[in-house]
């Protein structure tokens, strides 16, 4: 396979002290990019160093690296590094706090040369990187590393094959979002041709429920409302619900997204109470309709898919002007 | 492509009244199995018959066919058929009532000299036709017949694309059972890299779920138990839930498959309570734990992964036995 990135390949090949990056609270293409990478570099000789500012998730504490995830900038001080690699990471402040201001002022990291590698597949990457790999037409970070991965003479197998499979996989949704591609098809292909377990590893990423999950879903699906003649459905997360299932907020996780599933329902306003009584709300549509501007008018903003909005209302005054607005925008 | 099956090759070419077949409650492999080869067959010139014991299901209504899928025998009655192929039949019986007797007795077909294919992915398919295409490390029927199409110089696009993805698709749980294979994902990057949808694609497939649909499944979450320290989640559905939410046992499609999402639980129970009062009862497990012994004790029977029961307990008394023996077997 031939080099599309001859820079990249080039600072791969000179320099032999790397770190990668990915953002924090890093999700399966996150993770998957950077073990992929670790695994691929070291294969190559190569001296390896893991950042981010979270700690690695509970739900991918399966996912092999091949060395410890640090996530104190401190304890990678006394390492000579010379290339540091961000992936997955949109702009800068996705990598962090402790980060964000050293790669804004580069003179300032411990490494006072080091060289900034950006690969990424955000559309609108802010580039902030000495070398930016950035193809917003990849359906994951995890495809431009395969295709780097390959490209550098090595297969996707084993835990290179694992990390790839997992970012293409997640980011995708199971090959299921738009941005699904034929290569990334093929991509998949290859790692499982090259042994991986498809059993095992789709158990390990979705066998993740817990019990107290599944109950608080439940009491919100019994609760769900209809709007707009169907097209709009409602959920109401009162703040109480937390408490008597013991969940946080992180359990609804892939909840909004899962209400698409309703027949003839276009989009989706998930209304959480915080503790303090004031709310936050998401909005997600098909991407034909525009939930932005919806979120506008109650004080939010966003995208025409996807939009939000943090109110000081409480969450029945909050329910009832946004269903006047669903009523009114979407017919 | 060489053609991998010469004499269903020579069949095809042979012959030009050919009536499909399928298995009755058509599931997407069924359904994407038939619509892509008559799509196919019918560019080849030939004259095509659909014909399934069931009419098409109201969650796959959106999947296109050439022509009426006729769901009485009588109607195809004076159709001149040479070639009648069954496709994802694991034997005679899954034709259905109106077939069944007349495949078994084959002189008694409106068609005497009538050719019988068998084109199936089952493992220990009965192998009741003239000629048998069994391939049971096939994903999918789907699969098959997409390989089929290819060997007969067709591209798999348009309606044949989306016949071929449908029933691997489904089959495969979207790309994620044990059973998908690097060529099957092959075979959906070739479907996609000709022009499907996948957006559109999926949002056909999965935003089929009712309201109702899923006021059950929340009720049922809210109830669900564990035990053997949390290996087998057991869930009881009472007939009033039904009518409660004016949903039927239908609406249960896949619900035991997603109870495995559980973390730690290895096997699932689920109790569904009958009109009279009786109850039908479904072990899944993860293909390690061993559910037909325990379906066996209490009067049923099935694989390892898969089991039932049929009994004539009420539902109370049944999950108490059934719970002392998931106890005594699953540690």
């Amino acid at each position: 396979m031939k080099n599309k990135y001859p820079e990249l390949f080039q600072a791969i090949q000179k320099y032999n002290n790397i770190i990668l990056v990915t953002h924090y609270s890093p999700d399966g293409d996150a993770l998957g990019s950077m073990a992929a990478l670790a695994y691929a570099l070291i294969a190559l000789g190569k001296t390896v160093r893991l950042y981010n500012q979270s700690v690695q998730p509970e739900n991918f504490s399966w996912v092999p690296l091949p060395c410890v995830l640090d996530n104190e900038l401190n304890k990678l001080k006394d390492f000579p590094a010379e290339l540091l690699i961000t992936l997955d990471c949109g702009d800068e402040s996705r990598t962090g706090r402790e980060l964000l201001p050293l790669l804004q002022n580069k003179k300032t990291l411990p490494w006072k040369d080091i060289v900034v590698v950006n690969i990424d597949h955000h559309f609108g990457n802010s580039e902030f990187g000495d070398l930016n790999i950035v193809e917003s037409d990849a359906p994951a970070t995890a495809f431009i590393i395969g295709e780097l991965i390959e490209s550098l003479g090595l297969e996707l197998k084993d835990e290179i094959g694992i990390g790839v499979f997992l970012g293409i996989y997640t980011d995708t949704g199971a090959f299921a979002y738009p941005s699904t591609t034929a290569k990334s098809l093929e991509m998949g292909a290859r790692v499982i041709k090259n042994g991986l377990n498809i059993r095992e590893f789709t158990e390990k990423l979705s066998n993740t429920w817990t019990l107290n999950r599944m109950q608080l879903w439940g009491r919100l699906w019994q609760e769900l409302e209809l709007c707009s003649g169907g097209k709009v459905a409602i959920s109401k997360i009162p703040h109480a619900y937390f408490e008597d299932t013991q969940t946080t907020s992180e359990d609804l996780e892939g909840y909004a997204s899962f209400l698409r599933h309703l027949k003839g329902v276009k989009a989706v306003l998930m209304i959480r109470e915080r503790k303090d009584g004031t709310v936050k709300a998401s909005f997600r549509s098909d991407g034909v309709i525009n939930v932005q501007q919806i979120a506008f008018e109650l004080g939010g903003g966003g995208h025409k898919a996807a939009a939000g909005v943090d109110s000081n209302l409480d969450m029945q005054t909050f329910a009832g002007k946004a269903r006047i607005l669903l009523e009114q925008y979407i017919r």
